[in-house]
């Protein structure tokens, strides 16, 4: 049976994306060595992390002035090396909060100076994107979470801030077109659109490197990573080569224009089917629901644990929400094609039709 | 051309372990699904975990009282964790610096807390292990390296000391038996032994765990990895796996004791014919020499530059010595088959005879 994998990540890559990698793993290139046993000191690996960072480049068409690199930790070792950066002792930071993710970004934080939540979404369990609130001007830095992953909301706007801007846009990047330059620092765990888990990728404003605001722990320190180019120490030497067969896929794609059009076809088709179909509604306010992570809700317990059998039967894997939202979330990364969501749209409605 | 690996690290596995991985690649188990999108959250990657966990545990015998994690950021971010965990502000750390790697962790831990180092071999340019130093006993912990990758000296010993024992052992951990119980925290970059580069093992006593002595950021938090089991944040799956079917390779193979008799035939067999061969000497005294890392030097420039090409055109690959050690480096990690290194003592044979 065909798996249709709508799992939150880390989740589905392309197929060629699966073959090259497989290939790879037994004589990268024909140098009769498998990527797993080369240096990271070696030519093949620096025309690797090179090719890497210039497609990053070229696909979210970053400025110059900026670094690409290639971390390890995650996104939650993120929320430490930002604020340890950046917030001084006696320093304070804005930060956003639209979910947990942002919630352990602003707990990592309050160990390194004072956080201002400038606004929060949590009155009503994360279900939309605040709008108004007022950014105080003596933070060091703006930061945000693009994409709730668990609860399904997204932030499309690129904001316009007088404070440096720091996102968290570890489960949409990649997905649609961003303004690169209103931020100073980008950060995403690889394991969504950008490879497998185990790398966690950096893009920084040069000059806002500078700004650092105390002494940092080398393996801490974003100078140290960017004058090293992501090799100060033994880089995740796999999932760098994966995540630079998937950006060399996207490319191959139309970039990231074509796969935002793409992604919002998918994402439209499922909300359209969540609001029509009498047993399932969605989670999220309209204006502030995710193109990624689409989190709905059967009207009743007893159809939720239904359908989610019925998913099981039919191949459609990773849809059971998570925990702190409930239901179910279909992730529609940019791998998923479009006839899995068709596949899925299907489902509910035979399972409505089952039920009438 | 077959080629020969014997390079320092990311380094050679066994080519079972390359086609289980490449398999698991295309589909993990016949699940229909890669290695590469399952979730960490799954039954599937649950069994992984657990089974890279109770390898390591059976291979190295460890003691009840232990837990053994996964971790990110390489030995390096270890010489940052370790002390910022477990050496206070007003405290001390005992470390002996018997190359690079610990003068790297001796820097690190000095932004903590006082460091004493207790002896120091860089008068030789680490050519041997400091023998004779007295471990001042208001340490909170003594750390040492046990095998020094770019120098080719290792320690045998498992000391037997009053304070707490740290051991970075990355590139000679799995390739001897050990007394895991002298030791409160071992950690090793995966990227020898162990697995690919991309995960870090670490093995320590769960009584030590409670003399954290600061408040630590989440993800640099021993505490909360062993009580999160190293699935606090998304871990990087491909890593971990390939480490688990190396284990199992290993224990296949006779386990750890079988492996050191057969590291040490490899080590004697090139220690021998460095000695024997009127065009190379070794670099490290006879009593430190690392069976992990062979450094020698040829007799003079012209030797070098030759001898290497010779091992280019016969595929002895990775074997140019470090810059900071010179001449050359023949790494003979556990995958490393006696043969390949009964092939580079053929040709260094047959280079000298060529020259005389």
């Amino acid at each position: 049976m065909k798996i249709h994998n709508f799992g939150a990540g880390p989740c589905i890559l392309p197929q060629e994306v699966f073959q090259k990698a497989a290939a790879a793993v037994l004589d990268l290139n024909q140098s009769g060595l498998s990527i797993l046993e080369i240096s990271h000191r070696s030519v093949a690996f620096d025309e690797i992390i090179d090719n890497a960072q210039n497609l990053a480049k070229e696909l979210l068409d970053i400025p110059k002035g900026y670094k690409v690199l290639f971390l390890q930790g995650g996104a939650s070792l993120q929320f430490s090396m930002v604020p340890m950066n950046f917030l001084p002792q006696d320093g304070k930071a804005a930060y956003l909060d639209t979910g947990v993710w942002s919630s352990k970004a602003i707990k990592e934080a309050s160990l390194f100076g004072e956080v201002l939540t400038v606004a929060s979404s949590k009155d009503k369990n994360y279900s939309y994107i605040p709008k108004d609130f007022n950014l105080p001007q003596e933070a060091s830095y703006f930061h945000i979470t693009t994409n709730n992953t668990i609860y399904g909301s997204e932030i499309f706007e690129d904001y316009d801030v007088a404070i440096p801007l720091i996102a968290d846009m570890s489960s949409d990047i990649f997905s649609r077109k961003i303004d690169v330059s209103k931020y100073d620092l980008i950060y995403a765990g690889a394991q969504k659109n950008v490879g497998p888990a185990g790398v966690t990728i950096v893009i920084v404003k040069e000059a806002f490197l500078e700004k650092k605001a105390r002494l940092v722990p080398t393996m801490l320190d974003y100078q140290v990573h960017a004058k090293n180019d992501s090799l100060f120490n033994t880089p995740p030497v796999f999932p760098i080569y994966v995540s630079m067969l998937n950006l060399e896929w996207l490319k191959s794609q139309g970039g990231v224009e074509k796969i935002e059009y793409q992604n919002l076809q998918k994402a439209e088709l499922l909300y359209q089917e969540i609001e029509r179909n009498s047993l399932f509604k969605g989670n999220v306010e309209t204006a502030s629901r995710s193109r990624m992570n689409v989190t709905f809700s059967a009207i009743d317990e007893d159809i939720e644990k239904r359908f989610l059998s019925v998913c099981k039967e039919k191949g459609i894997h990773g849809i059971k929400g998570h925990r702190l939202s409930g239901g179910f979330r279909a992730s529609l990364y940019n791998a998923l094609p479009l006839s899995s969501v068709e596949y899925l749209v299907e489902t509910m409605k035979d399972f409505e039709s089952s039920k009438s």
